[in-house]
């Protein structure tokens, strides 16, 4: 029986693997952590919307029904082709056929500073630590005699006009006005602030230019700071400075200008495009290596004229197509090459108000609020974690109450786990 | 206006607070955490029952409704009876009326290579920990192929027979039994171990003879391994000696043999009894200090002949008497004696299985397990905490699945925080 590899279980692994289950294959399914993580709503779980556990579902739960399918909870640290097995801090694993979804990591674009002292979210510690850092900030700010300091301790500088930093700052923003202002009635929370640093002259750069006014237009109402055409080139624990100089107090710096292609990348003696990814063959395969799919955020695919974008839609149609292939393959069927079909894109913005582009149809407001709603619920996966996720949402939107405002990690100077 | 000082937002302090709002008094609450924590939940998040959150509830989000009423963050090292105030990590506090309710800590009886091989539950971290290591301990069982450390992974020993070591090793033989049966088929679960050490020679002594013996007989109708009789004296990291010299390989202690009074007890300078708690007046204010009482774990007050134990009915009744006896003295009326109604105490084993005492009446089985979930239901604060508590209750009951199987922090040896 030939043994497929699947490394990461991201929304392309998972979709690779489901694609795979149960049709005489042996599947086994490896990722250094023990769930499949919906990124999405991070940011939710940073401003404190959501606990951690609703948007993580276990690998073994969905593995259950995929009979002949085994998860092994390793880090891989490289894949050896020659002997064709994948190399892990846990041991080695053979395969036939390989599937590569490491996803990304954030890009800080070698602005060392920056990387030292902003938070970004891509793992579900991110989220947890971030919001630990902003309930930390506001609980120092209390005890704060000086105004500026204590100003800057409230003062949140997001980086990025893409779907996260849009979808950050309009929640962040809401759970200072709407929530924090009745936790602190002795501090003057409205003068808490939360700019958003933009490179380009607009936001959502991928979206109609109906939507992208409509989006500046509505997170400026909010009292969000939108700085466009800035970019922010060294930051420190206290502050932030701008391309221009200007120096921003804030003891709070939210990365999600970019990401890059998972170290992984870079182990595997393969060509790196932008960004650390891997240019592929046209059915998703490593140049040179038929047998080795690389899927997701890694991978590099041109598609009229243009790369495909590092989002989860391409990463979910590329796993079902990698795990398609091979079931062709396995049949000595020809295996077609990949096309991504873009089914349009959304942000929210805060309550009542998104944005959602999609079949050359623009939405905005509540129906694209509840669009994304729907859609996000549908995509996350494990029935109890939608209940859950739609109990916090219906509470936050009836009674404007977001209740995991714990700091469940003490900090100490430097940020490290103090557990 | 007075200022009242409230140090520890445990089942204590909070009664006090709440008697104490809205009084026309200057209320300060002090914690080193910014939420209540229900501790007698902590082990059903170890066992993946419960997500942390929902057991947690922010101390401002109480306060909101108690005008007067300020909450501090911060850490208590001492107290200064002459300038009377309190002494933080951040900062002095100055007081009128002071209550101490910093609670208990795990009392390892002076067993070093079990303090710091062991994991308790007092703390919210403690019991992701726990859970981490639980689920990391099967993990590792997968790729281990020498059986006899493969079943020392799978090995769980739990010292102390009270009513935390009965809920744990219960709540811990149901989630191997009827989850993690199906999340391992590789591993022949069955052949995992839960082993309750109890140094008595009855579980739950404080339980009427009845009871003990349907609790004694339940536990190990469910497969776990009580050793009545038997105390452990030595522990490593693969293994639990027992006084008899027998050893069992294991790679999890659990410890739940004892507490003893918060290291603050220490630093005030006032006697100290057995397990570091504070001899107390019989109207709770500490010796000399008519201004400054002590409730909970921390005091030590003999009532009938014994002292009152260390549980939360205890803690509660007494931070209510603290806030009324302030409130009388405020009015220029005496203050009463403390005097603890003993209503009864339960403990749950399993599935429609627990027991209870109270009012002269002998619960067990399926009855008290209902009376038990309703109690703690009502007890747990937060309605949105209730719901999210009783869904995943419910969830357990009729899916037999519990769904934070999660390792949200991975393991290194040393078992330090590896995030």
């Amino acid at each position: 029986m030939k043994r497929v590899v699947i490394i990461g279980m991201g929304f392309g692994g998972i979709r690779a693997a489901r694609t795979l289950a149960q049709k005489g294959l042996d599947v086994v399914l490896v990722d250094r952590n023990n769930y499949h993580l919906f990124q999405p709503l991070l940011y939710q779980v940073a401003t404190a919307g959501l606990e951690q556990e609703s948007i993580a579902y276990p690998v073994r739960a969905m593995a259950r029904g995929w009979t002949g399918t085994r998860f092994q909870l390793a880090e891989v640290t490289g894949v050896d082709f020659e002997a064709r097995q994948v190399v892990t801090d846990n041991g080695t694993i053979p395969y036939d056929y390989l599937v590569i979804g490491a996803g990304s990591v954030t890009n800080y674009f070698g602005l060392k500073s920056v990387e030292q002292h902003a938070f970004d979210l891509k793992e579900l510690v991110d989220a947890e630590r971030l919001r630990n850092h902003i309930l930390t900030a506001f609980e120092r700010a209390v005890v704060e005699p000086d105004p500026a300091k204590r100003r800057a301790l409230m003062t949140f500088v997001i980086v990025g006009g893409g779907p996260t930093g849009v979808e950050f700052a309009g929640a962040l923003i809401e759970l200072v006005r709407y929530v924090l202002t009745k936790d602190y009635p002795e501090l003057s929370v409205q003068a808490a602030r939360v700019v958003l640093v933009e490179a380009f002259d607009r936001l959502l750069a991928a979206m109609p230019a109906e939507l992208q006014g409509y989006t500046l237009e509505k997170l400026r109402g909010m009292g969000v700071e939108v700085l466009l055409n800035a970019r922010v080139v060294d930051a420190g624990p206290e502050r932030v400075t701008l391309h221009d100089g200007a120096v921003i107090p804030a003891h709070t710096l939210f990365w999600s200008a970019g990401v890059k292609a998972a170290p992984l990348a870079a182990t595997l003696g393969v060509e790196q495009n932008p960004g650390g990814r891997i240019a592929v063959e046209p059915d998703l395969t490593l140049p040179g290596h038929p047998d080795v799919y690389v899927v997701g955020d890694m991978a590099w695919l041109e598609q009229d004229g243009a790369p495909l974008p590092m989002v989860a839609p391409v990463a979910m149609q590329m796993g079902i197509h990698a795990g398609k292939s091979i079931l062709a393959r396995e049949q000595g069927a020809p295996a077609p090459p990949f096309r991504y079909h873009d089914k349009g894109s959304m942000a929210t913005i805060g309550r009542s108000a998104a944005v959602a582009s999609a079949f050359g149809m623009n939405l905005r407001g509540y129906a694209a609020w509840i669009a994304w709603l729907l859609l996000h619920l549908y995509y996350l996966i494990g029935f109890r974690n939608r209940i859950v996720v739609m109990l916090n949402w219906i509470w936050y939107y009836w009674f404007h109450e977001r209740q995991v405002r714990l700091i469940t990690e003490r900090e100490t100077p430097g940020n490290g786990c103090t557990r």
